[in-house]
């Protein structure tokens, strides 16, 4: 199983350099023939978006949801690198499409690494007419692309999902407590499913939001987030309510090995919110207390704390009423109607000791609910992230 | 130099027995004759404040700004405490309004320390009639009050600050990283300047908003948080132009405090932001930055990481264009137009060493300007947040 096992695509990956290591760091994920495909992605939301980003935006509105090939670099995220920095992301489009002989626009771009340094073009420049002439459908060059993509992640992330008609898979590196040096979330999916691009980019937003947008890890939205859908046609036609589900399956199978590879963390946590006065304020609760420093050190020290909780949610900027409020971890409710319910201790402390840790909060308030998944906050992250070095 | 340094306050603390240690835990604060005076305060935003909050809230409504005292416990923040925890505020004001012979609705409640635990009301309804019996404008019980409020504080918050024709003083315990267990910061002002409670509101909303609001540890937002300011009038009418400035330097001087003796942190860092769209924007974008865990990380290893702080500026939810991006440590600029700059490597890495540091960005856009005070991220404040045993 690989990026490639859906029909119509080819992979390579090399080592042209950029790493001073000599790992992989030079990626291409293609279709088979040259041809554009229907294309969907999904961007970083922070207004410092990396040359690359920009450059990728452009060239998806351009072609109105077209692409053959995806090229992507590691080790040097291209990011706070001005005018400089979107040439350079231009010159690797222009050059992987002038190997394959299709125009600039059918070709995106990714980075990913450090912030603030000009990308050496020289290896890129120098790789690339190898790296395009490596592309295969083969098993080896998906593992090479596979691994290309990654920064400092213990190892390959794919998921692959099999229906009767069509075969979702996908790619990823990263999540922020990995190696938040190289902060960047990269995922990249193929189908062979057949979907016009309209469609394909509603049904990405749909899986991105249920999948990558419920997971946090610190908080910090990277400045060269992307996601990228291809959808090779080659297995007919499918219906897009069909293939959501493959692609939300892949993409949250990708968001699980990400939080589960962050460094220094040493629990998962699913935050869920439930009765609230809307999907969205529910989501936006669950965030709130994923991300609060002072839980994340309670499940550090598996301790469950749950007035921290109810004081995070209760400056979650939604609706909320202490008097309706319930807690339960791992099942267990030690609040009830905002005051401390009894309970067994014994049955909580086990499930704090655990490594997959459950908080549910029912507000009392409607029918809104929503999960978000983080991890606890520990030395580790704090020896990944002193310094850059 | 007290809280009682200016004319007509009295004050007095007791150990009734809340806190296990038997350090002092109960604190009065009164007018020096029970008279209601002009009277300000702001809460929490937290929509799960606790019962003290709530009562006090409804009282300084109930008189229109007047007070004749607040009592203050520590050790227990009587928050998630339902509708008992309600009754038991009610109490502690209602015990003290008898012992003074004034209305209930003149006492202000506040509560600081371990939230879900309802109030051992027997120690303090022992305490009560001790505590108004002792209360006096002599230095000795003002330092009791000041040490009473505290919880896991290195020592007493205490600032003064005398003009020509007023005084106004102020004593606070507290700030997130502190003692994050009792994250509640607290803090009570006096001054004997004639004001009116609706000048008297507004100028303490300017004086918190330049000074409390403008720190962040940990950017969570306690169920107790409460500054109360008292005017006794007795050195006659102040312009409150005038006044604002005197409370304003007595906030900052204790929010200083507060943010220099967080447990855990080694160093206090000031992030301006200038050029932005508004006073609010630049606020907002600072309190991005400060409250960043990559940002916090990056300053506990010494690491003048600028690509965090573009990152963070550009998904503060503020207007942003990286092209027009100045940032420097120290005065030392590091990037300019939203690329690197070449600069003063040495003299960045000796400011970074400091236990002050300075980060201004110059977002280029407009005149809007903000400064928010945090600190760094160690080792010290999981070990302080893990568990609360």
């Amino acid at each position: 199983m690989s990026i490639t096992t859906p029909k119509g695509f080819v992979a390579s990956g090399l080592a042209s350099g950029i790493k001073a290591s000599g790992a992989l760091d030079l990626v291409l994920l293609a279709t088979d023939d040259g041809a554009a495909v229907p294309s969907a992605a999904t961007f970083t939301t922070n207004l410092a978006a990396a040359p690359p980003v920009r450059v990728s935006r452009r060239h998806i509105a351009e072609t109105g949801g077209l692409a053959s090939g995806v090229v992507v670099s590691s080790g040097n995220a291209n990011a706070a690198t001005g005018a400089r920095g979107r040439a350079d992301a231009e010159a690797m489009c222009s050059l992987v499409a002038g190997a394959l002989g299709v125009p600039d626009q059918q070709i995106l771009v990714c980075s990913t690494g450090l912030i603030g340094i000009p990308l050496p073009m020289e290896p890129i420049e120098r790789g690339i007419p190898a790296l395009v002439a490596a592309r295969s459908g083969a098993y080896e060059q998906a593992v090479d692309a596979a691994t290309g993509i990654l920064t400092t992640d213990s190892g390959r992330k794919e998921e692959l999902v099999e229906h009767p008609t069509f075969t979702v898979a996908g790619m990823a590196k990263g999540a922020g407590m990995l190696a938040p040096n190289m902060a960047t979330m990269l995922a990249f999916l193929t189908t062979d499913a057949a979907i016009e691009p309209g469609p394909l980019a509603d049904l990405l937003r749909i899986a991105v939001r249920d999948s990558f947008n419920s997971m946090t890890v610190d908080g910090c939205t990277s400045t060269n987030d992307t996601v990228i859908l291809m959808a090779s046609g080659r297995a007919g036609t499918a219906d897009p309510n069909v293939v959501v589900e493959a692609v939300t399956e892949v993409c949250a199978g990708l968001a699980g090995q990400m939080v589960a590879d962050a460094e220094g963390a040493s629990k998962i946590v699913h935050v869920r919110v439930t009765g609230a006065r809307s999907d969205g304020e529910a989501h936006q609760g669950a965030r709130k207390v994923a991300d609060s420093l002072l839980v994340k050190c309670s499940l550090n020290g598996e301790d469950a704390y749950w007035g921290r909780v109810a004081s995070d949610l209760g400056s979650a900027g939604i609706e909320f009423d202490m008097d309706k409020l319930t807690i339960a971890y791992g099942g267990v409710t030690v609040c009830r109607d905002g005051i401390a319910a009894d309970h067994d201790e014994g049955a909580v402390a086990e499930h704090m000791a655990g490594s997959m840790i459950d908080i549910h909060c029912q507000l009392g308030l409607a029918d809104g609910n929503g999960v978000v998944m983080g991890v606890d906050l520990g030395y580790g992250y704090i020896d990944e992230n002193r310094t850059t070095s």
